[in-house]
């Protein structure tokens, strides 16, 4: 069995990138245009992408196309490229494995990511597909992180968030969410060395410094969506994605 | 502007009930006979119900068919029922706003329920909706409510839940998600009196007597859907609603 990491590992290995590229396509409609436009970001920055991620709020909108596009889109990544559904989903049990079927048996996705509020009992139906993974939020990159990720628990030791660092024990397959917008030296040095999802790289402006020299062993992934969507400039998607590899690999080095 | 709250008083007032119908079909396929299913559920039940609640889960699983699915039997609710579209969202604003656009701009639903852990701003795009309804999660009915949920909070004063609490005084639009199973009078007496959607009712075997004499004036609505759609016994889906009703309503008086 090749699990995520495996796979992950291995494509990083081989286009030396932890680029992760979000396909997160702002359209009014899903239509030839739009299925064209996904498709050539796909084609272009696929030299430099360690991964893929669609967020699936940007397919929701279009409505049932929308989904039927993103089934589309999906099929079109070559196999070799790990898929990580940006799906945050956090329900019961019970619920839950209708959610890891939507993902991993009718997507057939690699992994996604979750949302722990609900806690530990919610991870188990997509701990039960042992080659996926799953990238549970810790510190999101958004203001709001401060409101409950980042309070202090009784004791004034520990953060909410690093309750979600100890549910990361429960399998190798599961990782964090770590916004380096709010998680400087210290956050970092408190989350365990699992592998890791970070996003805010670009328009929401994060800096990899927090990640220099941390000495992590898992495999990290470092996401960039509207930076090479939709940023200002004159370069194709594919310069783009070059562009953010590079200022990656030269943080990370 | 008639609001979601206005509507859903309007309904329970028309109905004498607090149900809500949790339209969560456990299909292998979203075909005929699935939907002529939930179309049958929802014709049975309507006299019973003050409100439905489809799980999106159950829909996902069925990939970008069940969301057509969905997207038809929800035409088929009559409008003066409210619709709580049950999908615990939670993403940073920017990206909420496209989860907005599914709900209530393709899918044309109500309400929603929304997962709270990324913070207020989460909130935002939904609240600019403001002839509809959120829930948050505050105590939810799985055993993992105690692994962040129900955290104490550094000083020992306050649970992680109370700060998603705080949350709804943003809008009289917000109410919150409060599961039976894990919520005695103590949590109840700390949650505002804001419309409560309370699930655990049945098959997760909530018990209703925390709600007697709790003196609230926002609209409540009590959430069945195994004890509906899946009860092993000879009544039809109305009996079962009916049952359930009387039950809800007899413990509320």
């Amino acid at each position: 069995m090749t699990t995520f990491r495996d796979k992950l590992e291995q494509r990083i290995a081989a286009t030396g990138s932890n680029l992760c590229v979000g396909l997160d396509i702002r359209a009014s409609s899903a239509d030839d245009a739009t299925r064209a436009q996904i498709l050539r970001i796909i084609e272009e920055t696929l030299p430099h992408a360690a991964a893929f991620k669609p967020n699936s709020a940007y397919f929701e909108a279009l409505g049932w196309r929308g989904m039927k596009m993103l089934e589309e889109v999906l099929a079109a990544i070559p196999g070799e490229i790990p898929v990580v559904l940006d799906v945050k989903r956090g329900d019961i049990g019970e619920t839950q494995g209708y959610y890891a079927r939507a993902a991993f048996d009718e997507l057939k996705v690699d992994a996604v990511t979750l949302n722990p509020y609900m806690g530990r009992d919610t991870l188990e139906p997509f701990l039960k597909y042992a080659d996926k993974g799953l990238y549970l939020l810790g510190v999101t990159s958004n203001k709001g992180a401060v409101d409950i990720e980042l309070q202090t628990l009784h004791g004034g030791q520990r953060q909410v968030f690093e309750i979600v660092g100890e549910m990361t024990q429960a399998s190798p397959q599961v990782g964090l969410v770590i916004g380096l917008t709010n998680a400087a030296g210290e956050v970092l040095a408190r989350t365990p060395d699992v592998p890791l999802l970070i996003p805010g790289l670009g328009a929401q402006g994060g800096d990899l410094a927090a990640l220099k020299g941390a000495g992590r062993k898992a495999p990290l992934l470092v996401n960039v969506s509207r930076g090479i969507l939709y940023q200002d400039d004159h370069q194709s998607y594919g310069e783009r994605a070059r562009h953010w590899m590079q200022a990656i690999q030269s943080a990370l080095a």
